[in-house]
């Protein structure tokens, strides 16, 4: 299975992760929508958890569950992914708004990056993220933790066609903006409130082709050439804290 | 020794690094101020440099000169450290500007986010960067490859007192603004030309105080109280391109 393929889940699957790290760990736990399993917490770390009746092993008994290396400062967390959000539900909440801003990633599929995504998109109140089933990664700790613990607090909805989900966010609408390093406009071109849609493709390839039609508009950040692009993340975080501001 | 505490290079010892990915090695190519001493490519790759005379070698021969896991896309560069700037030099050039940014980093130690800040500092139009010496990691690959190729196009300024350089900004007219998550102002606050100086802390911690006391003012990100903070290199991006736009 090439790295880019991730193996879709049965919808009726209740998959298992396992998140790692404080803040991660502490932000599911007061999640009320986050099914938990099992916490584990070293004995230096359980008193900050204790009213969630941690387990308290030893750090690598914590090492052997998580991948390599992982930075999990003695909190480990047994749990079932988020229940999913459909694209409707969030149109009918964006239908009692008079603007919002959703995020679109097309074939972003690192999970540090959607996880950093995910932290700026709640700090500039990004109504939900729309990433596409079959090229995305499931719900993991890695992302979780880069976060920040932020993917607690946003819905991330999984589309099968892209293409077909900003056109139904057209017709509720959304104004839809496709970021692309070879536009002619900038965000000074695109005009604040209202309800935006951005589109963001992969580092390199950016956005595929039937995806960029279907835009209103494509900007890029004004940018000193000497650099092709921007980190994902930082595009993303730039163009989510511009449309949050005033 | 602790993670946080790194060794400080005699300042007469040139340095060797292994930079490696295509972009970092590349771009190290390109830069005539980069000393490099030794190519190496697999046999897919060399044609990309063949006037560089690289050394053909197989994956695994990269590899074991690498830390495990690095992602180095066939490219592996031995070279030396980039040559000492000082911050004298950066400020007589600034005084032949009207305006310029100059980044400064208290405390930030982590390699990937150095790089990331690096790559849109050269986005942005960045006049250099300045942390503190004996706080921060030596130039590596790790930086290098998160910077994109973009430290060869950089001056990374190392002093030994932060307070000092930035009283010497001050003198030379530069504005001091102080990242810091509790400031009252924002960037609205701030007005954009002219010639300034943007402080940021690591995370979690923010500045030291005797660094923040040196500022003319402090600033914050808008943002949704549930994010305690940005990752330091998303906050860096975001008020770099802030400051380079118009």
């Amino acid at each position: 299975m090439s790295k880019k393929n991730f193996q879709k889940q049965p919808s009726n699957t209740k998959k298992q992760l396992i998140l790692y790290g404080r803040h991660a760990v502490i932000s599911a736990l007061n999640n009320p929508k986050r099914k938990t399993i099992k916490l584990l917490c070293t004995k230096d770390t359980a008193s900050e958890v204790k009213q969630y009746n941690p387990q308290i092993v030893d750090r690598k008994e914590i090492e052997k569950l998580l991948p390599p290396d992982s930075v999990h400062q003695g909190f480990a967390l047994v749990c079932n992914e988020l229940p999913p959000v459909s694209l409707e539900e969030i149109i009918e909440i964006a239908n009692t708004k008079d603007s919002c801003t959703i995020l679109i990633l097309d074939q972003v599929t690192d999970p540090q990056n959607i996880g950093a995504i995910i932290r700026s998109a709640v700090a500039f109140n990004t109504l939900a993220i729309i990433i596409q089933d079959k090229n995305s990664p499931p719900e993991t700790g890695t992302m979780a933790k880069a976060s920040a613990g932020m993917i607690e607090h946003l819905p991330i909805i999984r589309v099968t066609n892209l293409s077909r989900a900003i056109e139904q966010l057209k017709k509720a609408g959304f104004w839809t903006i496709g970021m692309d390093g070879y536009a002619q406009n900038t965000p000074a071109n695109i005009k604040k409130g209202g309800k935006n849609a951005i589109i963001m493709g992969s580092e390199g390839k950016g956005m595929r082709r039937l995806v960029e039609e279907n835009c209103d508009i494509t900007i890029k950040l004004p940018m000193n050439p000497k650099v092709e692009s921007l980190n994902v993340a930082t595009a993303a975080s730039i163009i989510l804290y511009e449309l949050n501001k005033e």
